[in-house]
């Protein structure tokens, strides 16, 4: 992205040591968003803790110790709980808000964003000073889906994720590091983090499990993918943990109205910015795998396939960097959409 | 299973060192299948190992050293190449086989048996003395989808699967194992059994990719399932390796003809021989994962719920330990189903 405004922003991220928070920051200096300062912010229980940016170490601040009178915008990467207890004052404040977490997805005032598919949904601003990004699923998900139904409309889509540790944070990447240390040394180990043990294990349920007997990721993201591409496209969707570090996957077979040919597909892939394909006629073993995709921007696009079992039918592979795209990359984007629209930020301030 | 002839069999086991093979005498064993001597042959570079049954060390044969005109019963558990090449002349010798290779179980001369599902496919004799065990996917969906048929005629099924390494058999075990051991202390581990690293990574394709875009492993699945289930059900699959050693695990999604509750399920689950549920409405963590059900016997069905994405649909998860019911544990129960229907074993045998 060319930042064509000469304004530089202050920029506040919450969570500042967790692994989205990190990342956001990391992905801003990558991308030379015009900062002019960084204030991170974390819990009391990282007092003291620095943290980097570009090539400086600047300490950690409390939400007391914070004054975000002049903070242009608050990156949120620190969970539903901060999100819904600070989320309201920081806004009041006069900052903008991009929020990673689920707290205000679904809110008919909060705009749920991913840029190559919805940012027209900019253009009415934000009401409550808080543009929300997707769940790391739903973020490829709707790259892909908005992509494919360009070619025709999509009836139902069935998808089975693989997904990775670090979709619950650093404790989660911590627990498959600290479980796979135990498993080798021939003990075994208590979980904390998930449900069950993870390390050479996987886990069919994220989240609590809701009385239809779907879980809480399954009913995001479905219901985050119905808004941002603004259909009631139908989603079978089954949510599963695997014991990989950064990296979700997807399997997808999906139906649609008219027929889809794989080379429909892939031009409407290699058309639709953000996405990468590869394409199986190369050889065996032209597929992306989750440590394929670390620290790549794009959604990867592998397998892809006719679906003889239906009429119109077409299955393919997702990969995607869930910490990047799924994540931090993706409110990163959105900055750069809210600068581009309005330098001054001003329609996307509460009102 | 009580064995209420008093006739006991000479049994061989070729590759007797592998995993399956190990696992097909651990449960012959287990079972107490009547067996007078037991013959483990393996490959040359086997040459001199003992093999463990009941309480006695037994040192393996070559297919060179061994004599086939007095075994009743021989376990292929080597592999296509090994099959290939040997099972037509141990066969002519008189012995029955039960194959574990892919080789012959879309042979049309060739049983395709899940005792649970189709043991009446045994009742028309063996013609090629040959009867074969399916690939572990197909094993634990055949008995699934076998009971839900019960309720209502499937008119599509898709499949996404978490299989282990062991399904590539004990080099697959230690390759997870080795690459573990490398990437823990912080080396890059060089892919050897499978197309790329398969530690903390998922490969979403197992065996060659065919001309239509599916792999090896999908293929099998579909056709050994239309097989076993004398139907043209329809299934699209997604076959995909994970970081697990032991447990093949798959998420469905169902259409059927008629309305399927999800109490209509289960019912026709509990009334199903080889079938365990995991109700939901216990409370979360209520489901089966790999570590679950190594070791057990049965299939494991949790995570059952209505698909509201389709008209008649219904969605759940299946684990199994494919080392016993998805290989050994369904060879042997083959091999029982045989002595019971004709222990001299003389319609089975090659014509």
């Amino acid at each position: 992205m060319r930042y064509t405004n000469a304004k530089e922003y202050n920029v506040a991220i919450v969570g500042a040591t967790g692994s989205t928070g990190s990342k956001t920051m990391e992905i801003l200096a990558e991308r030379k968003f015009p900062v002019a300062n960084i204030i991170p912010i974390a819990s009391n229980r990282f007092s003291g803790r620095e943290v980097s940016f570009k090539n400086s170490s600047i300490k950690v601040r409390t939400f007391e110790n914070a004054d975000f009178s002049d903070v242009d915008l608050t990156f949120f990467c620190a969970g539903n709980a901060v999100s819904r207890k600070y989320a309201g004052q920081v806004a009041d404040s006069g900052s903008v808000i991009i929020d990673k977490s689920s707290y205000f997805r679904l809110d008919s005032k909060v705009p749920l964003i991913v840029p190559e598919v919805n940012a027209k949904a900019l253009k009415k601003g934000a009401p409550l000073g808080i543009i929300s990004t997707p769940n790391c699923v739903a973020v490829p998900l709707t790259i892909v889906l908005k992509a494919l139904s360009e070619v025709s409309a999509i009836k139902r889509v069935v998808v089975s994720t693989y997904q990775s540790v670090s979709g619950a944070g650093r404790r989660g990447i911590d627990e498959l590091y600290n479980q796979s240390k135990t498993i080798m040394s021939a003990g075994t180990p208590t979980p904390e983090v998930f449900p069950k043990q993870i390390a050479y294990n996987v886990i069919p349920s994220i989240g609590d499990i809701t009385a239809l007997g779907t879980c809480d990721e399954e009913e995001k993201v479905a219901s985050e993918i119905r808004k941002i591409l603004r259909s009631d496209v139908k989603i079978a969707v089954t949510c599963v943990r695997v014991p990989t570090f950064i990296g979700h996957c997807m399997s997808l077979a999906c139906e649609f109205a008219k027929p889809v040919s794989e080379h429909d597909a892939f031009d409407a892939f290699d058309n639709f910015e953000g996405i990468v394909t590869l394409d199986r006629r190369e050889g065996n073993g032209v597929f992306a795998t989750p440590i394929d995709v670390q620290g790549e921007d794009g959604v990867f696009v592998s397998r892809v396939r006719k679906d003889y079992s239906t009429k119109n039918g077409l299955m393919l592979w997702i990969a995607c960097d869930n910490l990047r795209k799924g994540a931090a990359l993706n409110s990163v984007q959105i900055a750069e959409e809210l600068i581009a629209e309005d330098p001054q930020l001003k329609m996307f301030r509460k009102k």
